[in-house]
């Protein structure tokens, strides 16, 4: 009867329906930490732009999940031998990949906690979830951190082509409506094998993983680091910076406890491995901690903080402009002197109204390991080195882009 | 320059790209009024179930105001004469038809502010609108109230087909991802007609339009009022409830000034018309001010308030229990000894843990215009008298279902 | 190696890939019978009107096993024991289905071989299989005659709701572009279950239940049986009927070996039974021989068949009147003469270019086996006698259309 | 009344509705010539693959007419000037562009006559349909021939982004399920722009460019030049030269009269000018004369004629070996002498059964009018010349391939 209940699908548009296999990934689910993934944006302020791109971290986990038991059943009928267990710890390391993301994700993470990774929180809270589990998570956390005999495993949960990407491409894709993003899935997942204990993909599938590069290429131009996004997220980073000098200053805020807490103090990596608390006020906090305070902080007496809350509520964005080279000094002071006309402003707050930063992407980054390829005759080829393939060293380069950023 | 500016295209995944038409619509776009939309879920609680169901009302506005350009193109094909004046004016009028939902959309709707329907408050919003924009609405307004001379594009705006319907449909299979209620939009646009001043279809849409009546009444039953969002959406009005009643008592409850409002005060209809501020109260609500205090209230020191809250934000949701008969008083008497015995609740506190009610659906509801479909000879008969089709008298009567909800 | 060559899968773009599970249903499908089905369209004429509409008994065929794997899977998964030798045979059994259908599928079923099913011929071609692949079609073939004591397997290849109807809706509807006509195979599935050695539907997919009849009445309509589609079938059964006594009057006609023997012989069940050579000539016709002779029959010298033939590949369709009642004699009389008058026909003549006849559909037939409904506390309901349902009784009535079909 | 009869409106499963504009456009899609394209399948063998890939050209060049309506609504809204008349012409000339393809595309266009291109063959239909319909397809001809002075007309017909290629990505990337080639074929539209009378493209959609092209190559080497297309597509060829062989020696062939004709005579394109019977024969010819007369062929007591025959109809197709050197004369006289151990051939003969050659693609081809990209300051740029973009220089380079291709 217990497992009748747990015994659940979720209906998902990307893939149909999603069958959670057992009762511990059941419980991870239902677990608080886990469903405060309902609440954080997997493309934070993209939705700006791409009114349907609200999908969650959540949907996005539940996602990779599903993909990683379809590759383990590819795996497993070529022969590699995943035990039920390994095959389990696989997919909960997949699960919880993204466990600890905050708010709006990647907008904000270096804003509520300087210098901590997403990921790391991920491995703090997995450890914590791990105790209440009787360590039923030890397998899982292995893989998670590339420490399991079986590297390919890890593969599967990071590395160029593994099943978080394979789901956020497609899922980004399917909710903003930018249909070139799709890639196929299905196909890359078919073709996968493993040689030497590493992932590989057969050489049938080469088109489909250049396919593959090129789609997330063009997501990160045109969703990811789209010219409005990149406003909206340097505003609400710098809302956010505001808000903790002034928190800093004495100020009130009007603020969840949880979003007072990480205003008030700076937390760091040891903070969080030291005090429980803070990962326990860390996993109350979501997008709507934030954007409730922001609502009210546009009537804020600081007038720094209320305006750029105002902006960025009624979405008044400021203007980008992007570069190829440095942004010329001579602009920078230009704009600089146009803020100061129009708005009074000291020597410090001039940083909340004029951005000046650089933002980068490459489609496939040859310093992480290689997507490698398998041939008929049993060889395997860095795809990059792959001959008559698209030049993918032209893709290795990262395409840096400097940006201006201020009132328009 | 300012028209390039004004020029803009949305990407939908429903549709494709939707194309704002003039500089009246993008300005009432870009006002906050309509961005707050943005901020509230079309689907309230039902992306508890179905996790893709995150979109708005902010996108079903748009979705509904690209089906309506679609709708006049096809009926001036017709040889309809529908001026550019009245072409502007009926898009103005349903790209503003859900400008008056509060947070939660449904879900909240009697809760925040009692008695008055959305589309009260719609037409509040649209009169406010329009003194901003010179009057620009008058005809928009005319057509939203019924009292255009022709009649068919109120009905284009709110009738039994109409592009409301079309789209939320539509939009709600997509995000849902329950693909059986996907409708053909396009096609049921392309078979519109007018007959002496009334929308109607013609006769070869006829399984276009069952098809439509079966889609909706699917999902009603599989959506909008399957039992766990039902249940989800009666702890949310129950939370409001008990928020305003502690409120009343003088307890103090974080919340944003603008729901703080709403806890403290019961606004009527004559409030909203005497009383500026009460408008502009509640055109500060949304989604974000509900929740974020939900999430605060988990640690109210109101056992009641508190329970529901951390129920409602870890989804431990209430049991339903469905019924075609008036639920057995019985039932319901030992149901409330079970509570009382895991709870300490007084007489008053039982009805906020005890939930008796009924929830009804008619997928085609006769007293409402009629969907009238148009021969090939001329003549033109009520969907529900033409024979050989669905017993649409069947869909006709409401299905009324008695629920009881409690704590698991 | 063999079995490396024998993997195989088919790109499909209605389910994405489509496995072939084992050898013997490689070599199967690799047999030139079931490569026949490469060359009969689905559906017939329909891609007259529905230009995408050319996918053919092979595509279906292959399509119908990808969801019987998926119905095996889900029943097992609720415990219902089936060894992997009946998976194989029910797989079997629907990949061959359709094997007995000759060119055009429905279309010409009663015009090359008179007063034979396609299921009969289906049985027949399985019996010569089974004595090429010693015998290993036994259980397959008792499946699919419903000889199997587990009945609930034949249920999936043969009820109102079995893999056969699921993937042709869904199928049909993709390749005609009629998006209402999708139904959710994968939720239906998913539902199934077994009572009493039947198949039932968990009470929770009623919904998709009626959305499935509902849609399979549209898809009737609007594309099966569409009047455009209707008269060109006609047009096509009456080349055949001429040219079949164009040969009984010993006039040549150009034609495939095999077509000429079916124009030239009037083939009964029992010839196909005792003499193999019947079989041999069916199983190399297919679309290719029919469409072939009736481009070169518009030169030919009969007046009629050439007539026809012109007008069947130009697409200059004869005109359809349909109607409720039986065709008012009168109005027959006023077109036959009307015929006359353009045509010099004698009384034998006037039947090849004015057909009047009936077509009926009905959704659901109370007179095969019901859809059962599985309810929570395990009582089982026949889907029409569901209280609150759609009054499934409606649906049940057969329409009948009575048609006159004539030039126009 | 003419007018009713002559709107027509065609269900696509890649866009929706396509409307026929106007009566010409109808009288076009009417006439033989058009409705030929329904029997000449868009991608030849391909479907021996990707099953569903049976779509015709008679549905792209419909989808190509209907890319080519938004195209010109684009232009127009964007300031350009294109009467009635020409936005006619435009969507006549891209309707009639593949008028000129007989039989299997492609596949045949070197076999049935030689030496003849499909758009020489349009051309000259083009010409004889304008003699029909009084000069009518005047324009639409300068067009096709990029003699009109707006010479961005021609572009959209024929050029490295046209209207020809968009359709063709999409629909043969739907209807085969390879779902990574699909494009987004709106955007790309809605970037076109014109500059100094030729097409351009806004520089917001590189990226979508970029796609467009590598989906290109992807369907290219996946689809078009799979291994196995390639080989039943050498067959069929091999197949038509062994027929034309044949009937020149005087031996009887089953074909139909048009068939018959072009395997009897050598037809040249002086031929097509001088004699119309040509072009009457050549009209008349499509898959079905071809496939029907293999099948009959399969008895054909010429050895290697059977055996092709026989091969390509049980699909029991020859072995492909691709390489990227020039294939090794060793090699190519070991299979010849495999071959010549199993089959009695002369050194004539062989070469019916070996085939060796060479396939090559280039996704962008430099040599043609380039793909140009308007930036916001006004300036052009050739895609290739555009910094920071994918190596489209590599992508130039043409891929060449060397294949054997032999009995397994």
């Amino acid at each position: 009867m217990t497992v009748q209940n747990k015994k659940k699908i979720f209906n998902d548009p990307v893939y149909g329906f999603i069958t959670i296999p057992d009762d511990l990934h059941f419980d991870i689910i239902e677990h608080q930490y886990f469903q405060r993934l309902r609440r954080i944006k997997q493309l934070g302020m993209s939705h700006y732009v791409f009114p349907g791109a609200l999908h969650t971290r959540f949907h996005h986990s539940l996602g990779a999940m599903y993909l990683m038991q379809q590759a383990v059943q590819v795996l497993r009928s070529k022969g590699k031998i995943i035990t039920k267990e390994e095959g389990k710890a696989v997919s909960l390391a997949i699960l919880l990949h993204d466990i600890g993301h905050g708010p709006y994700s990647h907008t904000l993470e270096q804003s509520i906690v300087k210098g901590i990774s997403h990921e790391k929180l991920s491995m703090l809270i997995m450890k914590n979830l791990n105790q209440e589990h009787n360590s039923q998570l030890d397998e899982a956390i292995e893989i998670f951190c590339g420490r399991h005999p079986k590297n390919y495993l890890s593969n599967l949960v990071s590395s160029q082509l593994d099943m978080d990407r394979l789901d956020y491409l497609k899922r980004d894709s399917f909710f903003s409506g930018v249909s070139e993003g799709t890639i196929n899935a299905e196909r890359l997942i078919t073709m996968l094998d493993v040689v030497d204990n590493e992932l590989v993909i057969e050489a049938k599938g080469i088109y489909s993983v250049e396919n593959f590069i090129v789609a997330r290429r063009l997501m990160y131009w045109q969703v990811y680091l789209h010219k409005t996004v990149l406003s909206a997220e340097c505003m609400l980073m710098n809302i956010l910076r505001r808000a903790k000098y002034l928190a800093n200053q004495g100020v009130e805020l009007f603020a969840t406890p949880a979003l007072c807490y990480f205003l008030q103090h700076e937390i760091n990596y040891t903070d969080f491995e030291e005090n429980e608390m803070n990962l326990v006020y860390f996993t109350q906090l979501d997008d709507y901690d934030i954007f409730a305070a922001i609502k009210v902080w546009m009537e804020h007496k600081d007038n720094i903080l209320s305006y750029l809350c105002n902006c960025i509520v009624n979405r008044n964005l400021f203007k980008v402009e992007l570069s190829k080279e440095e942004i010329d000094p001579e602009r920078i002071a230009f704009i600089e002197k146009q803020i100061r006309s129009k708005f009074e402003v000291n020597d410090e707050e001039i940083s909340y109204l004029l951005y000046v930063g650089t933002t980068s992407n490459s489609a496939y980054d040859p310093n992480q390991p290689n997507i490698n390829i398998l041939y008929k005759d049993g060889t395997v080829q860095n795809i990059s080195d792959a001959a008559d393939q698209l030049n993918i060293s032209v893709l290795t380069t990262p395409v840096i882009k400097h940006y201006l950023c201020f009132p328009k």
